[in-house]
């Protein structure tokens, strides 16, 4: 129905491989990483304007300890990804190592994470706008919902093209941002007017805190290679090594190189979402560059970057879910490919939660920011206290286990510090938000399971003592619709009853007991049949369904053995926005009938399509398609 | 469900009648007619406003034409009244003497007006409450959605006591009302500043003219006793007129009694929605009455009878819909009443429509005026057009087709000037909806007719050659709830297809085929039946309903003498919030083999409740109640 927007259908042999290698290693699993280069130090800076232009002086230190933090990340992962050449998501090694319910955590924590950096990443990309072109401060939110949808339709179409989309970004931000660095670097520039500080403080041990843990989401995307190992070239291992490898020391490099320009600029960064706001990277390349076209060239690149990585989580969010339903923690629509190869349903349910957030925060980067880290940081702890859980399974316990040691215990530090310096502003929510999705998932799970143990056979079919069913129709007046049902009943029962329901809601005669003598015992007695009966039932309250159930259930003990089968017409309209004209009562009483019938019931539905009565072709079927049935 | 918001269910003999007289009848009959007392000399001084306190000297003249308009109206429906003693709405008089589609149009009419009175009651009863505590005035559309809530939930309970609750308000608003008139003319008092008159112009012609336009809304509601002569005592017809003569000649009393208090005060309107917005009678009562006891006793007044005129439309709108259902251009659901005996669904369409009206016109009183009156004169004209046809079907051609063709005459005059004076301010809204509303109206009642045609039954049952249907099982994998399928197919069938569509999504081996030989083919050997055969299908793009609708219709087409029954197995959550877990699919291949199937196949749901295999009860129908079917 949507194949205009979403495009034809795609032969799940149609599948593409990607083989990476390096060079396109680097776009394709570090955009999301680098791209937080621009957030990550933004929001340093943003904590850091209660101090004025005495912020400067801090931002080096901090930058430093974040890339501490980013330092012994890399090296645990390195050792992941040696040790998982499947793939080693978070989801993956907490549940190998730590056991199920911890994967469950780190999927709720990566889940939480990947609908933050959708979120997180439009704003930003909205914020670069708006940057650019002040006057559209005021639409904000709209632009950012606007890419949403954009990015939402462009991954249920599926991304064919992926690669080649992510490269030129990737590489155009890297070379601007190191261009703007250098440039930087040898004509040091003066910001036009530095904004007067207003009420600054000191930067006391607090401020400095709290500036680092927001900080710390320049290292969220760090974990995509580890993840995905099997899409290298062989030697898979190396080549993503070197990858993650590559992709760290351009982060560091970049987080260093524009901590030391707003060092050296005495940059004070502007209030989000208030007029005159800017972002700092906007800040510092039209310092450096003047308002010219390196100035646009920049922009445009952190534009398409921050898109794009808000696009990463549309490929990764999916496939946890996707895990999570193959593991039967979600309902398995999750774990099928739509018409175009992706996962919708987790695509439609991560646009859902991104939309929801990007609404409730009005589409400001600096709102979400302190939820943001909480989720990678778990998922960072999980994965690698899994790592240390590996090696000790594995009696491994020399600098493999030690260095995975250090960094989880130096996460899950800095996880601490994020919840304490961040709590009031947000972070709250997201230390609710993942206990909550962790006891969904688990809940989910044993429903599933549940079900799988009350669905597995005990023992094959039985077929004794299989007897013919009652045929129940109710009769609300004696139509070809109720004629075609009731010659139907005939031709698999012996037992038919008509039920008829007298709403004592008119006055107007009630012909159906006698149209029914006329129009169906009479023929049946004809045709040497036992004549259906009619049953009539007056319903003081009006009601329908509950005389209804009352009949089905008291013909299902009379008949202990026999199933009953109430018959439904159904009237079809020749199109679908007809349908609502006819009443809902036929689809309740089929939806109490299932739920509130008992086992031995089984509903039938006859359609019956409405047509002019002199259209031969009423009761013929519809155009067929041809099958072999061979 | 929501019992405990709707109370018990009513029997259908617990339905009321009411006997009215005249002192009764005012109230229960003429509260709307009143109530418009307040809001439309106050529709006209606001039009005045920009004319400053010269606006003062005009409302004499303009009240004096609206009364005489509403003169004309009065001696038409006392005529309408004595032709029509079983009542005469505008539907059944236009119907009756002009054909149906008039009738239509007039029904149209009347419910647009119905739905407007609606809103323009609440906001103008909201308007009394901001007048008297001002600092309510930014919440005018949260005030005005709650009194619609709470008057829906009131009319979906049913309103017992009615009458009593009209009664004492109706009679406090005129005693109120006209105490504050007399004491007005005993003791002229002073406003005690008057606004300046910011940039006052002349009253022309055309501000006169749309003044007139605003201030017809005075006369809305006063057809309703025309259409319930039968709710009085016998003599019905003498009661009906005297109650008539009496409401008529207050609300004429009221109407001028205002308008010469405006004129004597110098009295300016207040800018609705605007802060220091004071509805006319508030400004009144306090300049008569100082803000004392006789102030709150008369704005308490004004409030009630506002609120109760809303109620009116939910008691009247519903009768037309039932009216219209009845005829066949509404769904049958609009003439059955609910648990409570009231008609639900209009009543829901009533306050959804209101609601919308509310929320676009944020709760202002002014806004909705110019969209009001069309719809009531447009139903006064037709009623009046229709006596005009009565009498001349009659060969009555005297004073009494005289007096009717005037009072049409000037209706249809009038809805002229208002559409003319208030296109731009709104009525093309109301210009629109109409014929809209009318066409939908007519579309309906094409699709109920050709329903019924085609489903009126040409000849009785006939059961020639009536043969066993062929029984298609849809396999996803081979659990209880198909073998219960299965089972369920041998005791009607002796031709049974399963039909198993190979997703090829994952590399799992594909279980069925041999869960199949050994779970049902085999048994089904051992038994000494024909074993029932799996069809595989495999599906490039991983879709399940056109595979097996191509099926289905072969099938279909190798035995077109007998019907095919589709079995879906139907799994049954013991709670239904557990019902989401399970994938739509099963919902969307019975839509899809309902609308596409033919008329051949039919689709039968048997239900699978789930429940831990151990436990004893899962197949066991829930607890039964018990019914005589003797």
């Amino acid at each position: 129905m949507l194949s205009w927007l979403t495009g034809r259908s795609l032969r799940t042999d149609e599948a593409r491989s990607e083989q990476l290698g390096p060079v396109t290693g680097v776009p394709a699993l570090g955009l999301d990483a680098l791209a937080s280069a621009t957030y990550g130090p933004e929001a340093a800076l943003t904590v850091l304007i209660a101090a004025g232009s005495r912020g400067a002086d801090a931002i080096a230190p901090i930058t430093l300890a974040i890339i501490g933090v980013l330092a012994l990340v890399f090296l645990s992962y390195l050792q992941t990804i040696s040790a998982y050449p499947n793939g080693g998501g978070s989801y993956t090694v907490a549940k190998e190592n730590l056991g199920p319910a911890w994967g469950v955590l780190a999927a709720t924590a990566l889940c939480t994470d990947y609908v933050l950096n959708v979120a997180v990443a439009i704003a930003a990309g909205v914020g670069a706008i708006v940057s650019v072109v002040p006057a559209l401060l005021p639409h904000t939110l709209a632009l950012c919902l606007g890419i949403l949808l954009l990015l939402t339709v462009v991954n249920l179409r599926g991304l064919k093209t992926a690669g080649a989309i992510f490269t030129a970004p990737t590489y155009a931000f890297i070379g601007s941002l190191l261009i703007m660095i250098v440039a930087g670097f040898v004509h040091p520039p003066r910001l036009p007017s530095p904004p007067a500080p207003t009420a600054a403080t000191a930067v006391t041990a607090w401020l400095a805190l709290r500036a680092f843990a927001s900080g710390c989401t320049a290292l969220t995307g760090v974990e995509a290679v580890s993840n995905a190992v099997p899409v290298f070239r062989p030697p898979e291992v190396r080549h993503a090594r070197q990858t993650l490898t590559m992709i760290v020391i351009t982060l560091a490099v970049l987080l260093s190189g524009i901590a030391w320009l707003a060092h050296g600029l005495r940059l004070v960064a502007t209030e989000p979402g208030q007029p005159g706001y800017q972002s700092v990277v906007s800040q510092l390349a039209s310092a450096v560059f003047g308002r010219g076209a390196m100035y646009g060239v920049t922009m445009a690149a952190v534009l398409a970057v921050l898109c794009l990585s808000a696009n990463t989580s549309f490929a990764d969010f999916p496939r946890v879910c996707r895990l999570l339903a193959d593991d039967g923690y979600l309902p398995a629509t999750f774990g099928r490919r739509g018409a175009r190869l992706v996962y919708s349903a987790g695509i439609i349910v991560l646009a859902g939660f991104a939309a929801t957030l990007l609404i409730a925060f009005h589409g400001v980067t600096d709102a979400l920011i302190p939820l943001f880290a909480v989720g990678a940081f778990s998922a960072f702890t999980l994965s690698q206290a899994g790592m240390v859980a590996h090696w000790r399974a594995r009696r491994v316990f020399g600098i493999h286990m030690a260095l995975n040691a250090v960094g989880a215990v130096a996460t899950a530090a800095t996880l601490g510090i994020i919840i304490v310096a961040k709590f009031l502003e947000g972070a709250w929510l997201t230390v609710l938000v993942i206990p909550a999705g962790y006891a969904f998932l688990r809940y989910c799970g044993r429903l599933q399971s549940r079900l799988a143990r009350a669905l597995a056979p005990s023992e094959p079919l039985s077929l004794g003592d299989v007897q013919a069913p009652i045929a129940v129709i109710p009769v609300d007046q004696v139509n070809r619709a109720v004629l075609k049902a009731v010659r139907f009943a005939v031709s698999f029962s012996d037992v038919i009853y008509g039920v008829h329901v007298v709403v004592d809601d008119d006055d107007r005669p009630d012909a159906v007991a006698s149209d029914w003598e006329t129009l169906v015992e009479n023929p049946a007695r004809e045709a040497r049949r036992e004549p259906p009966r009619l049953h009539t039932i007056r319903s003081p309250y009006r009601e329908v369904i509950r005389p209804l159930l009352t009949v089905v259930h008291a013909v299902a003990k009379m008949y202990p053995a026999r199933t009953v089968a109430v018959i439904i017409p159904e009237r079809i309209e020749p199109h679908w926005y007809q349908m609502w004209l006819h009443s809902q009562h036929a689809t309740l009483i089929k939806i109490a009938l299932l739920m509130r019938g008992g086992p031995h019931v089984a509903v039938v539905n006859t359609p019956w399509y409405v047509a002019e009565p002199a259209d031969a072709a009423a009761d013929a079927p519809p155009p067929m398609e041809e099958a072999d049935l061979g």
